[in-house]
């Protein structure tokens, strides 16, 4: 039913607080790794993309916290693309409590195609067709849509 | 001009990545100096609440990421109330270069108030009349909004 | 031939500083990883700990960094219990790259038994033996020690 | 009495931990923060180390942690630098509690100057006689050490 791909996340003690939760801020690592992963796992590493000269760093990022997570509670991290555009790439994340398949959070980050100076620039012609490819249909069956 | 509270930041080294720039993880720490700076400087210690049995976490977060920062840049984060309500209260964060007063990410973020069990509840009083007091005001000059 | 419990890692993006390296901070996270990993394996979760009100914070710590680790790189930490004595416990760390098995990083860390006064308190009978027979034994088969 | 350089620190609550205190990895942080301070006032930069091509990455850390820390707590890191050699530098901290004077912890780091391939390599001339003017003397007067 949820299209793209699943990271497994077990909060480290490290990232909890003094409310004794997981601190938000840990989740924006959560995503990221949700992201990178879903893009190994597509053949697009990161660290390939920046060997080819092209950065994607987070220009916006929107997250909703429903329920906190305690010290070694398993999340799943989903992970899909909702938009490609030359530019531009738009993830969402929905983490889901491993336990009880609660919705813990729900984030959306777009990133955009930057050169090693900083520039804008559109992406390479074969990440951006990857890309598209796994870009989420309305049915939620993913990869058949650009 | 800017209204509310600023703390100053310095880009640490441990909050670079490969890509030469402070992750956009760290922000979300520095918007957090921000309003427990902002708090703190009127009398509404984090700690202290805790003590009182009421936590604020943060239930939503939205982060526009302009520009990029280098290691050892430092920044104003500029932090202000947009709205008290009885269990919620809503911050603004412009993070200000320091050397040439460019804007580099501006932020919003809500809070929830919360009693030690998870369930949300009502602002003490005091509370949410001293963070009343500090709301923006549309002329900017904040303070006399409540 | 590796005596103790194995956590596989996987070097986050936001590990990664801008030497291009993973950040020598994040290795104390993977250490505590490792330890967490290694008495949850053996039914003595941290969580567990602190709901009876011993609290194990780490008193002393040395890491030999001997390897730099890249962004995506998957690492074993290596956890055994070199000593367990009536309040405090010690923890040595190995981390070993997948890919190639080269030693990255050698730690030991020195846990204190703490109440949650923050007194030092002896380890509850149970937990110390636990601890005691999962010490690494001069031959390195550990398990039998005690 | 203490020489070399004095940085101040406050407890962010990201750093913070369910134990109620700033977590052990922090401080490595506030060490880093502490050496670069100290280079920094001495015209000593990382990011123009870099620039020259010279990384120090952290070969060797030990750290006692002697009491525990609160969020929001202030505290002084006192670096100096223990020994200057071709291809390495030895730092020491001391975390000392700003109100009540009360030492916190005790650290040491070792760097190793590495150039871009990661070959340990001879320090500048001038990079290691400036260190070596910084040199903690016995008397704990420094600067007149090499």
């Amino acid at each position: 039913m949820i299209p793209g791909s699943v990271t497994e996340i077990r909060v480290r003690y490290a990232e909890t607080d003094q409310m004794g939760r997981a601190h938000h801020m840990a989740y924006v690592a959560w995503f990221e790794l949700g992201r990178t992963e879903m893009m190994r796992q597509n053949g697009l590493s990161y660290a390939g993309m920046e060997r080819r000269g092209i950065l994607l760093p987070v220009v916006r990022l929107e997250v909703d916290y429903l329920k906190g997570l305690e010290y070694e509670e398993v999340v799943d991290v989903h992970t899909s693309i909702a938009e490609v555009r030359s530019r531009r790439v738009v993830f969402d994340y929905r983490l889901v409590r491993r336990d009880d398949a609660v919705l813990i959070a729900e984030a959306t980050s777009v990133l955009l195609s930057m050169d090693r100076a900083g520039r804008p620039c559109r992406l390479p012609e074969d990440v951006r067709a990857a890309l598209a490819g796994l870009v989420r249909t309305p049915g939620g069956t993913g990869g058949d849509a650009a």
